[in-house]
């Protein structure tokens, strides 16, 4: 909505939040009950806002939806092209990546599930789907660089190596609660332990 | 129902389905639209039945559920009672249950995909939930096992070892095809080979 819309519901004494604030709310509701399921009205309520003020922060409920996959995707898509992934030891940037993609899960966890769960109902969830696969396909290639490397086992193919790993890292949005007794870097370490390493001691 | 009930459909020229065919169709239709959102009268029109040839088969909804969910778990559950996991060796048996839970979820494909996606929304699927907390703790209390043996890495909490060798275990119901490049042996080896031995050549 333009800037001249009704001012922020919190000058009014209702609760005021920002753009991130209630894109975070809408899609905790939408892992809750659904996307589809979920209404404008049910996200109003859940905030205590009207919908013409919901409306002042966005134009609509498929707007929510995409900016918050885009978040869960630029998180992930950042991994690859960060300086940690920048080294030249292909299986070290492999660690690195699989290390990042933890911490980028941890940290937008309502938004790495909701993307986890899209399944290609419209136009949104489908880009959304198509840079999941462009993703994976960087994954590989890395995977398949390390394995050329003589650095990562090349009894396993990469493809199917890559979708192991990050079946790995995904699962972590079933159980994982940033409350719990394993913190964000622990977590990172042991999943790139178990990965590159494997469970049996050497 | 009683066994005084209608001739089985087929007699009639309609199309003849035992139980496992009945509860394998069920399954996959739970699976493509939701448990909750699918009617007997789906199921009867994806059968080619009349609601009451279907009654013949089962009571109820649920009843199918409870089924397909005791068939998923009987499965998982049989892995850690088979042969292959009573060798003495602790690292011998966790592999040898990793390798039989992915046996499982390939031949019970849509059963433990139905499964996996139980959120514990009525009793059946509750104690459904209550099982598979049993089996992971008796996977954890093995890899403990292998842990104290010397055989697989301390630096790892043991449950959340097994929450991710299971996450990767799970996952392969993302994407996994029977029908595609990679058999189930393959597949029982790959994952075997990540989980216990890692990606990293030694």
């Amino acid at each position: 909505m333009s800037a001249s819309a009704e001012p922020l519901p919190a000058r009014r004494g209702r609760p005021g939040y920002d753009r991130e604030q209630v894109l975070t709310v809408a899609v905790t509701l939408f892992n809750e009950q659904g996307y589809d399921a979920t209404s404008v009205a049910d996200l109003a309520s859940r905030l205590g806002l009207t919908k013409s003020a919901l409306y002042h922060h966005f134009d609509s409920k498929e707007q929510l939806l995409a900016l918050a996959l885009d978040e869960a995707l630029d998180g992930l898509e950042g991994v690859l092209d960060a300086p940690d992934a920048a080294v030249a030891d292909p299986a070290e940037r492999l660690g690195a990546v699989l290390r990042g993609a933890v911490r980028v899960l941890v940290d937008k966890l309502p938004h790495v599930t909701l993307l986890l769960r899209v399944r290609g109902n419209s136009d949104v969830e489908r880009a959304a789907l198509e840079r999941r696969r462009a993703f994976d396909h960087r994954v590989t290639a890395l995977v398949v660089e390390a394995q050329r490397a003589g650095q990562v086992r090349t009894d396993v193919d990469g493809a199917v190596a890559t979708r192991l790993l990050f079946g790995m890292v995904n699962s972590i949005v079933e159980w994982y609660r940033p409350t719990g007794p394993v913190d964000r870097d622990r977590l990172a370490h042991d999943v790139v332990a178990v990965a590159l390493d494997g469970m049996r001691t050497r």
